[in-house]
């Protein structure tokens, strides 16, 4: 395995590297930014950046706008809040420049990266590779603002939080950069949460599949969007430290660098799960003795996507009289209030005794694309929840990824074990 | 008077309204600024509106790029504090339309506002109304960041301290408006200043001439680019405040808004002397018993003007013998040790027997279009100083000005004196 990294790693000649908000906080941080700038250059690597604002900027422009109270525009919020990006990225270059680092800062509008007219969530459309291509030609390093871009009617558009390490990915496919580097604050992708399992360890390489669901389960990490278009043109993300001193040693090639998130072809399996992951913020909704009749499910359901709301897992028993049945589903705790409010105004479309909500469940994913080639994994993680007296409430599959849905109390308990059984504890 | 200026207002059909850093200074005062906006909209004038950055938003991102400790890059500075205009403005923008106002924010590049690449200091050179005026033909008020624009290279400039002044004439010539109403935190230009002449009165009207040597003797309410730009293109503009409450009562045509600054062919001459100005910031330095040949003034101040130090008022006196010579001069007290340093550094080129410096003076102005065609101005002013007891240490005249250098502990007597003897007092 050390033997394919090392193939891989030597032959990167050019690439983007991003830096969130955390690691350009301020002055003295920004400055660590430029060590590793300036390390990949003196590497000999060609280098375009793409940053966030610096950590707290955006919110203070969030609520400058909230200040004025108003309906909102979301084009001129576009506007203010696109700010943030275009200081950090014009201080990070005169940081640059003063090292005798040639940079220049450069905006979405400036590159054009061209993006629906969708204020606030704009999709990319195009991204013209000729200025920054250019810049690296004449050894310019492009430091570009994240999160922002232009839109046909040339006004500043925006691609919604965590936008930059779209950006980024975007501008390494534009490019035809061999790899993505997402320095953030945290060392890498973990097989679970390190503050929940301490026994947790760092991944070296994963799928982009397996991260995709890591991501939706709350490992938030990467902005799910990025992960998605680096599968479409398989480009390499490697999700790295900003803060950890052995990144500024020179060649250091060593396989420990970060978490490579790159094609499943690329990754020599040797676990057939590769992560833990879990999500708390849920509600669990149950109609109790509804009437069983064509169209019921498709009514509520229907109803409720209407409005916008994303039901997770579904459930549903079969009572004995085979004319009632219990229905149970999941949402996000943020749309439990409302989707209370569209089935009660469902009024008798439906028949029904009760509905009962909670919010005190929790969600434990296995997560691995061994599973596809390796039958019993559901198996084993039933009976290890079954042995620590875990009540499974409901389940969902794909093809690498099993959930469960769990009383919130057990969720730490549930998640130690299943670490343990699939072999991904840190050997000592 | 009063005709002349029913005249000239009830033709305004379409003007530019500038609102500077303190008029923009919070959302409450933004939505103040909104209040003119709407009422000329209601008056059916169309309407660009230039903005400055809120008050201590340029100081903030000035301090960031100072904290960065940098040799400072201009055109990354430029990024950086051009930032708080394209805040300002699409905070206003959002206001407008949340009350059904439609307004769209516009920054220098959009415009675009073409400028040479003297990043900090950029000068205007050419500005395509094509977009500005498809907004305000669509009924869409634009509203324009100001103290900004964009090089040919594509990159943000900004145009030195005050710059949005120059934005807001710049804009007013190029979409042919008829006024440019420049809002400020005071009511007018007045004949003095008066926070010394509590009899000072606001000027109605003044000259582009004498507002050119009003503002450069430190009355500060309008940028001297901006009066000079609206001298060339003879584009009228009003100093009126943003905090006065009768500014919001509608058809209020009467000539007591604010001060017009304006062609002087508009001004139906009454006074002889506008008013009376002064400046502080100066340093005298006399060079005693200077051996007086040919070269030894072009030798002084030849150096002194190859290091960027602007001479004021020179006084020169023959001595009794004719050889020798005491020479004074006035320059910035900012200026005042590198000019010692220039004088000592010029060593064995000149002989004098005592170089003297003080920065214990002040320079008061009477300025006037009338002194044109009126004779005697200047000798009323000695012979009123005279009286006082106040002796001139050196005087400058242009054909609208008289200045004299006093006694810095003489600057309110001498004030007070000439405002009331050129009739410029209140009358009650």
């Amino acid at each position: 395995m050390k033997e394919l990294n090392m193939m891989i790693e030597k032959n990167y000649k050019k690439i983007v590297m991003k830096f969130g908000g955390t690691s350009m906080g301020d002055i003295e941080k920004i400055s660590k930014v430029a060590d590793h700038i300036q390390r990949e250059r003196d590497n000999g690597v060609q280098t375009a950046v793409v940053v966030s604002a610096m950590a707290g900027e955006t919110d203070r422009l969030i609520n400058l706008v909230n200040e004025a109270n108003v309906v909102s525009n979301k084009a001129e919020k576009d506007a203010i809040i696109s700010t943030g990006e275009q200081v950090s990225s014009a201080l990070l270059s005169l940081i640059l420049n003063s090292r005798g680092i040639r940079a220049e800062s450069v905006q979405g509008w400036q590159i054009p990266l061209e993006t629906s007219n969708m204020h606030g969530s704009a999709r990319i459309k195009n991204i013209n590779p000729q200025k920054l291509q250019g810049l690296l030609n004449n050894n310019i390093i492009p430091i570009i603002a994240g999160f922002q871009g232009v839109s046909e009617e040339n006004k500043i558009t925006t691609l919604g939080r965590g936008g930059s390490d779209t950006t980024a990915v975007a501008i390494a496919c534009a490019l035809n950069a061999d790899l993505c580097d997402i320095y953030t604050d945290v060392d890498g992708v973990f097989t679970s949460d390190p503050r929940i399992i301490t026994q947790a360890q760092k991944i070296d390489k994963i799928s982009f599949e397996e991260m995709l669901e890591m991501a939706s389960q709350g490992a938030k990490v990467l902005q799910t969007r990025s992960v998605e278009l680096a599968m479409s043109y398989n480009m390499p993300i490697r999700v790295r430290s900003t803060f950890i001193e052995n990144n500024f040693e020179k060649n250091d090639k060593s396989h420990n660098i970060g978490t490579l998130v790159t094609n499943e072809e690329n990754i020599v399996e040797d676990k057939v799960v590769s992560g833990i992951a879990y999500s708390r913020g849920e509600a669990k909704i149950t109609i109790q003795n509804l009437e069983d009749k064509p169209g019921v499910a498709a009514q509520i359901f229907g109803d409720l996507a209407d409005q916008g709301v994303n039901v997770d897992m579904i459930v549903q028993n079969i009572s004995a009289d085979g004319r009632h049945t219990d229905l149970t589903f999941t949402v996000q705790e943020t749309d439990l209030d409302s989707s209370i409010e569209i089935i009660e105004g469902l009024g008798d479309k439906i028949k029904y005794s009760k509905c009962i909500q909670s919010k005190d469940i929790a969600k434990v994913s296995v997560i691995g694309v061994g599973m596809r080639s390796h039958a019993g994994v559901a198996a084993q993680m039933f009976a290890t929840l079954a042995e620590k007296g875990i009540n499974i409430q409901a389940i969902t599959t794909s093809e690498i990824k099993v959930s469960v849905l769990i009383e919130l109390q057990y969720i730490e308990l549930a998640m130690r074990a299943l670490h343990s059984v699939y072999g991904l504890d840190i050997k000592h």
